[in-house]
């Protein structure tokens, strides 16, 4: 080999995961992916590279910096890595429309790429998990989404989440009420999404400074900050501005949804109608939603809503979608953070070590193992030569909560000794009950 | 959106997979994977994008214009796309030494990148599956890994196949004793490894041709020809050349290594020592194998062995390895051809479709369908306003195995009708009921 080592290292903002961390998301993963198909949702997988004609079309240029592109020697084809996998679902949709039936509600869980400056929180590779509902135009397919959402986060232990529901034709309605030009309402929504940051005075002060007409931004401001529980909420805004055209068919489209909702049972405290909430993306074109940790308050761990215009860009006519991206690597670190791993999660698979009493009983020691192994129980068999002490250590350090002895008498009175490691517990079975004796000491 | 639209397509080499190929996927990941714990093996997960100095470190050129480099705007760093899952694995062993507890049995199951040219079955991105055992240098460790690879193809449903055995350092002996040089080794491994393909004479004329001596040929043909069952074919080699230290170690190591296999009850009918059996890549030190599906003759679906000095590219010491690559993409596509596939793994992963009566009768499904939900059933909630026929229409075309009717009577009646579309059987049960009689009636 190399005389000269190469010091073992990463690029920026790229992680390894070892095993235990590896434990506990495939646990969220799994429960995610659960969800997913009891809602009747299907993997989908598109490749990593994808031709930058593909990726470049949409972002725009702040996004295309980000982009990595890649290239190989003697490569003709300009690709690039997937940004994230929105634009690829457009892509497959367009591409694949003879064998894809609709209604198509596919999810995908893959990695993404983004070259952004690396901080606490955040990578360069990391994971997108996203569901969408494509040739749906009804609302029932966005209550669908919330629903999903709302399953998704109970089922993975968070008890204390709001979803919150806004609706870009309302937005522009109000926009459009308050007397804020076409050309304006870009600059109103980038203000008007840091509400949560700066509050109504910071957002007044923003489109002041925007140079929006000071009655206008005062209407808008009083407009966004309607607060009301439940449809009273609808209510109000509707009071004040429902000969706009653009707000009416928003406040319809939610009217719609929150039926949806209450028909579908998600809980009445799960979600709320806040139009201080934009979603920064420019391709939604409905209702928009995004959900909320409140107590403690630990900020994003989803967004959505319904873009129907994007599948346009490979399509002649484009399809409604609507969809949600759950921050996944945001929701795997919360749990840690909130404690809402089970106590089975812990830094290793191995259930049970086999240890290895001496060489003459190791065939015995082998044997043990593969039944155990047929019997369904997750099992190391041990394979060095130390002394037992050094090898209950072993089991100790790394998490393993059983082990199973074998020695000169047990071999010759033709049992087994399980030994749970958490509490000193010890039974002597017969080796063909042992791999059921281990799963009910366990689970 | 953009009025010029962009064809959707793919790079070449690149693949997307639909719902009815990922839950093939997806099966075959999962026995896979399950069959990794049982045996102890951890999940690994590296970054798609490693530094330059840490891949081009040991492939080659040749490996080399495989690569795909990577790049972004004002990037400083030289990055590309990993080629396989071992060179991640020998860093990842070096740079945590101090969080790693040796062995490390790890697997890792992701994509991997390489710009071969696009040809049937071979493509740019693909899957690769690795497990290995870092830490270990007695045959105990081969055992395992063999025993792996022997369950985890069994549990696909595979039945006939063996795992061809060798080792490197018997190779090497044989060499030797032929009268090969040190430096014509590479050349006779070369030739050698082509013998499925060209046969004992097709080797004999290579080796000839290469400039091996007539007499250190017929020598060399005659030794790895050795075909006899199981411990035997180790006998006569050993007769012949036992004088040759090389080929004694050699030896040694793949008798330790049998009778581990029997200890750890691999069924003799699925390995076996063939001496022409050599693995392309230069890194094995030790033991190799390879598997073979037989009936039919189906070619290779695993490699692997012994490396004890790869992971001493990043690290002063290296550590002992061995581990064994399943070719997953190969084996997604056998079990289609060999038809392993288990019948519930069709087109969709719903299992039944809840269809809507009429407008009036939605609520009632939505909760039915929130109710099939939280009983664990795959539940689709129609979300069109199409006549019932068309709801039946597109279960059927959809391949989803049951419906759900509740129209007016059923909701008067407090009750609601299941369907198993394959038999036409009806029951009529009470909603709280349906869930439990879905799974009944499925599974």
């Amino acid at each position: 080999m190399a005389a000269v080592k190469i010091v073992p290292r990463l690029p920026k903002g790229m992680r390894d995961f070892l095993p235990a961390d590896m434990l506990k998301r495939e646990y969220v993963f799994g429960i995610v992916r659960e969800v997913f198909h009891l809602y009747g949702f299907e993997p989908l997988q598109t490749p990593i590279l994808e031709l930058k004609e593909t990726l470049y079309g949409k972002y725009g240029e702040d996004a295309e910096k980000l982009i990595y592109s890649s290239q190989h020697p003697g490569g003709k084809e300009e690709v690039a890595m997937r940004y994230d996998l929105t634009v690829p679902l457009a892509r497959v949709v367009a591409q694949y429309e003879n064998q894809i039936k609709l209604p198509f509600k596919r999810y995908q869980l893959s990695p993404v790429f983004r070259a952004e400056r690396p901080q606490r929180g955040r990578y360069r590779e990391f994971f997108q998990c996203d569901a969408d509902i494509v040739g749906i135009s009804g609302m029932v397919a966005d209550a669908e989404i919330i629903s999903l959402i709302t399953t998704a986060l109970r089922r993975l232990g968070f008890t204390q989440f709001v979803v919150k529901i806004n609706n870009r034709k309302l937005l522009t309605g109000m926009g459009q009420y308050s007397g804020v030009t076409d050309e304006q309402l870009p600059d109103l929504y980038r203000s008007v999404d840091k509400f949560d940051k700066i509050g109504a005075e910071g957002v007044e002060k923003e489109l002041l400074e925007r140079g929006i007409a000071p009655d206008a931004v005062k209407r808008m401001i009083q407009l966004i900050t309607t607060r009301q529980e439940g449809l009273a909420n609808l209510d109000i805004v509707e009071e004040m501005m429902g000969n706009i055209p653009t707000a009416r068919e928003g406040l319809r489209e939610l009217r719609e949804l929150a039926a949806h909702l209450e028909m579908t049972s998600v809980p009445a405290q799960n979600y709320e109608f806040d139009f201080t909430m934009v979603r920064g993306l420019g391709y939604y074109t409905g209702p928009i939603f995004e959900t909320i940790i409140t107590e403690p308050n630990l900020g994003s761990v989803t967004g959505g809503g319904r873009y129907d215009d994007l599948i346009g860009m490979f399509r002649k006519e484009s399809l409604p979608n609507v969809g949600t991206s759950l921050g996944i690597e945001r929701i795997i670190d919360l749990m840690d953070i909130l404690n809402l791993y089970p106590p089975n999660i812990v830094g290793t698979v191995v259930e049970t070590l086999v240890t290895v009493f001496n060489e003459e009983s190791r065939p015995a020691a082998a044997k043990l193992a593969a039944d155990l192994r047929a019997g369904g129980v997750r099992t190391e068999l041990y394979m060095q030569d130390r002394a037992l002490g050094k090898q209950f250590e072993y089991a100790n350090k790394k998490g393993i909560p059983m082990v199973a002895i074998q020695g000169p008498e047990e071999i010759s009175a033709g049992v087994v000794k399980l030994k749970r490691l958490s509490d000193g517990s010890e039974v002597t079975v017969n080796p063909s009950a042992a791999a059921d004796k281990v799963i009910s000491m366990l689970r």
